[in-house]
């Protein structure tokens, strides 16, 4: 038998943002089996309007890390899994789609152990220069990137600039 | 110890859109249970711009199936889990969270054995309409629901209209 509806809510549950890495390098077969797990999330249509490119060389990472204002964590990361959205119609709903790899990602990154935290790039230039840095297809746009890594000690002192925890059951599912 | 990463990974890899229900009503604590895990998802700077109703009456239901051009499912779903967004600014981040959550939903619909399909309501005055008819709160949209239940028999007959499968790893992960 398997895992049981309870162990794997807890793990569905577990993962949180990571944004502080150890110095050791993510296996490239891990970024493969996170990329064949995330291919599975549906989407409309089955379109799969997404790409991925993967980004270790830390001249790039760093480059990557100044491109939105809360990308900094990218800098850190062993390895980042930039998320390329396929432009043109249909923008809200792809972005829709892309959360949806982008949770799969989050969690098959979990299965192996590793932390992972999204980062939006932004406004519109700096996705275009983020376009150039990854040789982005035509008509392939690099909004998202995820750091991967295995979890570090935060830097720690202080609280976090945004309050972590969620809103209860009761908050969310309305009567 | 708990599940192994092959395990997780294969859990994650599972779900399939599931538009055909037996008829056989989702507890309320299962749904409870999806909310519960579902809303440990990330979201841009932990805004949380989601809520859920839940929809289980079948005249509800079968009006918001008419409200999109796919979401004839809803019908026949024995609880719809109705996806509010928040409306106003910074709308592509927020449809971007909704995917996140969604997914999370999907996920933990399949840990309770639970079969799922994601509809898009729209156009804007279908969203609009699927607002009256759940009541929602001002400024929350309702643009998406998804069908829960145990799975059915499909009807079966002809292939689907879009083909199904994914594109394989080396079509995705760009080099």
């Amino acid at each position: 038998v398997g895992p049981g509806a309870n162990e794997l809510l807890a793990f569905l549950r577990a993962p949180r943002a990571t944004r502080t890495f150890a110095p050791r390098a993510v296996a490239a077969a891990d970024v493969e089996a996170i990329v064949a797990t995330a291919r599975w999330a549906g989407s409309a249509r089955n379109r799969q309007p997404w790409r991925f490119v993967l980004v270790t060389d830390e001249p790039t990472r760093e480059r990557l890390s100044r491109l939105g204002a809360y990308a900094g964590h990218l800098a850190g990361a062993p390895a980042v899994l930039v998320l390329l959205s396929r432009d043109g119609d249909g923008l809200i709903d792809t972005e829709f789609d892309l959360g949806r790899v982008a949770q799969a990602v989050t969690l098959a990154a979990h299965a192996l152990g590793l932390g992972s935290c999204v980062a939006t790039l932004y406004p519109d230039e700096n996705v275009a220069a983020a376009a150039r840095l990854v040789d982005a297809r035509v008509g392939w746009r690099p909004r998202l990137a995820i750091s991967l890594g295995y979890p570090g000690e935060p830097a720690g002192g202080g609280r976090p600039a945004i309050p972590r925890g969620r809103l209860s059951v009761d908050e969310l599912l309305l009567p």
